[in-house]
């Protein structure tokens, strides 16, 4: 097996994350050559000017020359792509992807061409502007980046995945996919969900008003800044982790409505309580 | 009437936002003196030494040399110390408070001897940080404050309220106080009950597995940002706008139902007609 620095990359999906990803690899030198394949032609042609590619097309044909295939488009897309990328695929290269769910794509890794070796990845970063414009080399540093190998996974591919997540100074942590799926339900996935419900729940109310935004401070712009997220991509992460996602959005929401109890009937130890231990916990993770 | 900066002010509840706008006030050399009424004897000595106040102690008797009293400690406090208050001044000074809530304050101000001249304010601004410590000369600069007049506060006393906002780079919004109460339980109080509740929920999770923080990235940081806000103020705030917040978490909790429907059923057109409104308004309100 190649070495990471004499290994080809090809980058299916040149948006903030593979973006981001193909300025990390080169300005650590992590790689020999980076090619990306991207519909965008514009994109393409500013990701060749920059340096940032060797080469580059919309053609899926060009990860027939990598070593290590990336695929970070969203996690829709990448399932419509995996059947192609590997069959384009030469013998003994890996592929990888960037989507923020697991389960459907380590599911559709496993029906991959036994001469490919898969393996799932998510770095646990990201921004709510999107696209190549938006990349940014240190996006993945000191970021947890989780691998989700398979059954099938070489552990030789595994080390490889750990060395290209370290080269572009992010901390490798593997975890089964539906452990992972659990977990970035209640992390991310709802976040997500407060913040675009916020904005919808806060527009209406303008509708009404006129002073509604006039009165949102900075508490409001911070609490609804993921609603600003990639929409394609969001769509697809909920979409492809709905039965956590769901159990998640349905539990939230009785704790909504058992706090609207206690308030309601000015329950103040109860209403006290909730506020404290979310403060405490809250602090304890941030701000020691 | 004098001018703002012949006036004696006297700050009761030397925390975040009373620190603040002393801090404000001293730094345009607004007004005279400036009296701090502060329970905590370190936060006296501080400001005293800081030179942030003239005199600093917990007698509420202080206000009976000021022009102007401001009220800046947790609202039921300032709901507390509201007919001591009256009882201290001096006929024809200006009470005025910073609390998040302006129905049952300027309710309780109605009551107050008719030879003070009471306004309601609430400045849009504010930390996740309490105390004097973390009080800030430039937390109002840019900040919408509004300001409740009462049917009996003269157009005098608005017009002092509104010089006291500019002179600490503020901008007043003069509003009705039940008008303010519903706007905020969307705008400010829905945010931090969200992140409140999100906190809790991660955590209850963080109990059956130790990798959910570790998962958690910037979007959770961001969105968990107001629950390490003072549990205190908090609580006093939901508390004395009861209706307003019981009303706005019920109808989150239907909305959050109404995704997670759409989620678990895969109806794609409903999950992609709430992500890109949400989305549409945050950029159109923030990245303009």
């Amino acid at each position: 097996m190649k070495s990471l620095d004499e290994s080809v990359f090809a980058i299916v999906g040149l948006g903030l994350m593979g973006g981001s990803l193909a300025l990390a690899l080169r300005a650590g030198a992590a790689c020999k050559e980076i090619l990306a394949v991207e519909r965008n032609d514009d994109v393409c042609a500013r990701a060749l000017a920059r340096g940032v590619a060797d080469q580059a097309s919309a053609d899926l044909a060009l990860a027939a020359q990598a070593d290590i295939v990336v695929l970070a488009a969203p996690v829709r897309t990448i399932l419509a792509q995996l059947p192609e990328v590997g069959r384009q695929m030469r013998g003994g290269a890996i592929v990888i992807d960037l989507g923020s769910t697991k389960q459907e794509i380590t599911r559709a890794m496993a029906s991959l061409p036994a001469s490919v070796q898969p393996i799932g990845g998510h770095p646990m970063c990201g921004k709510e502007v999107a696209g190549f414009d938006a990349a940014d080399a240190q996006l993945f540093r000191g970021a947890v980046f989780v691998l989700t190998p398979l059954a099938r996974t070489a552990p030789s591919t595994l080390e490889c995945a750990e060395a290209i997540v370290r080269s572009i100074g992010a901390h490798p942590q593997v975890l089964d996919p539906a452990r992972h799926d659990q977990i970035v339900a209640t992390t991310s996935h709802l976040p997500f969900a407060l913040a675009a419900l916020l904005m919808t729940t806060a527009d209406d109310l303008a509708h009404q008003d006129e002073l509604v935004f006039a009165l949102a401070a900075s508490g409001f712009r911070d609490t609804s800044r993921l609603a600003a997220s990639d929409t394609q991509m969001m769509s697809d992460v909920l979409l492809t982790n709905r039965r956590n996602v769901g159990n998640v959005l349905r539990d939230y929401g009785r704790r909504l409505n058992r706090l609207a109890d206690a308030v309601e009937r000015e329950d103040e130890s109860t209403v006290n309580a909730i506020l404290q231990r979310a403060a405490a916990k809250r602090r304890e993770l941030f701000h020691a």
